[in-house]
């Protein structure tokens, strides 16, 4: 699948290295064309993937991938253009946490309102899903690191959207039981709000490889 | 154990009524002595419980549990007085919901600060644990309800108050391993904020009858 990938820092590069192995053919997309971060990953990449600006990126992409900062998502997303987004499948991976403060990190948006949603009301006509910000960056592509089964959530408004979210993270290596559909958009705002929490279990457990895994009733 | 449960909601009742069946001392508090929620509730203890003020509660109890709305509970508290609250350990199972403005609830505090923050600053002499909050009241008491196992938290200052909280969360019937200590009273952000998710997937999954288990590497 043809997939753009917007954003260069670990998330991005974690993405978009696990989706050239698996066989896609993705662009990279920075603020500028000439960034760094991404000619590195694009040399290590050997020839099998592209870089280029938002706008390359998001105009390459059938599926979009917004793994850029939080602060600085939207801006990215109206560099990379409504004309290039419209009528296509975003997974939003990005978590609005402002670490300006110190620690722990807050959160430049939340209980009210989400970055998910803000960016769903800035392109009506993208179809936003948000998904893998619960987990670091290399759970992300890797979820059979952990010993047992654990879960990883959908939210968004168009339902063939998330089950094209659902389908390449079971590329990723997600079960189909580890995948759980929480609802519109809206529920953006507990799927980032949880890190908060992931934030003191990181320092409790002093490590960023865990997640957590819903349990129901039988 | 002489143990003061602070609220006649379901939580209060669901923890007193436990704490009662484990065969500890316990007096339900409320704002009138004569709240008929609380006599409901005394009637059905059929002669092993009382009920009182919170002040009442707070006197009898070595150790207290905060069951008030979150949106009451630093009133709650301050009826019941700081020199009945000195030196206790306070259970603080508390959620700052907001369902006046309808679904989804929001937070009255969240993200740079938290309920259980909030009450430990009011009552620096009180030993806050905040612990249970993040499941309905049924499965606090009834863990052993869901097929698998799951996780609660623990946040609070005090690390022997904790381990106070911990003795009594066994008793209820929570394993070791399903305990985990996440850090200081400030986690308490991250243990409140997860309400948001909490009732997405509520709502998703159609039933409050679920929990969250903290996966790690091995």
């Amino acid at each position: 699948m043809k997939i753009g990938v917007l954003g260069t820092g670990m998330v991005g590069v974690a993405l978009a290295t696990k989706l050239v192995e698996l066989g896609h053919d993705v662009v990279m997309g920075a603020r500028e064309a000439s960034n760094e971060k991404a000619a590195a990953w694009k040399a290590k990449m050997r020839g099998k993937a592209a870089t280029g600006t938002f706008a390359d990126a998001a105009k390459h992409g059938t599926l979009l991938v917004n793994a850029t900062r939080g602060s600085g998502s939207i801006a990215a997303l109206d560099l990379a253009g409504g004309n290039n987004l419209n009528g296509k499948v975003l997974l939003d991976v990005a978590n609005p946490l402002d670490f300006s403060k110190g620690m722990p990190p807050t959160l430049t948006v939340t209980n009210t309102d989400s970055l998910g949603e803000q960016i769903q009301r800035a392109f009506p006509e993208v179809k936003v899903v948000k998904t893998l910000n619960t987990v670091n960056a290399s759970l992300m592509v890797m979820p059979r690191s952990l010993p047992q089964e654990h879960s990883v959530f959908l939210a968004g408004n168009d339902n063939l959207a998330k089950k094209a979210a659902a389908a390449l993270l079971k590329e990723f290596g997600w079960r189909d039981a580890e995948i759980v559909d929480v609802g519109s958009i809206q529920a953006s705002r507990g799927l980032e709000a949880w890190l908060l929490l992931w934030v003191s279990l990181m320092g409790a457990l002093g490590t960023p490889h865990f997640n957590l895994k819903l349990v129901k009733a039988g």
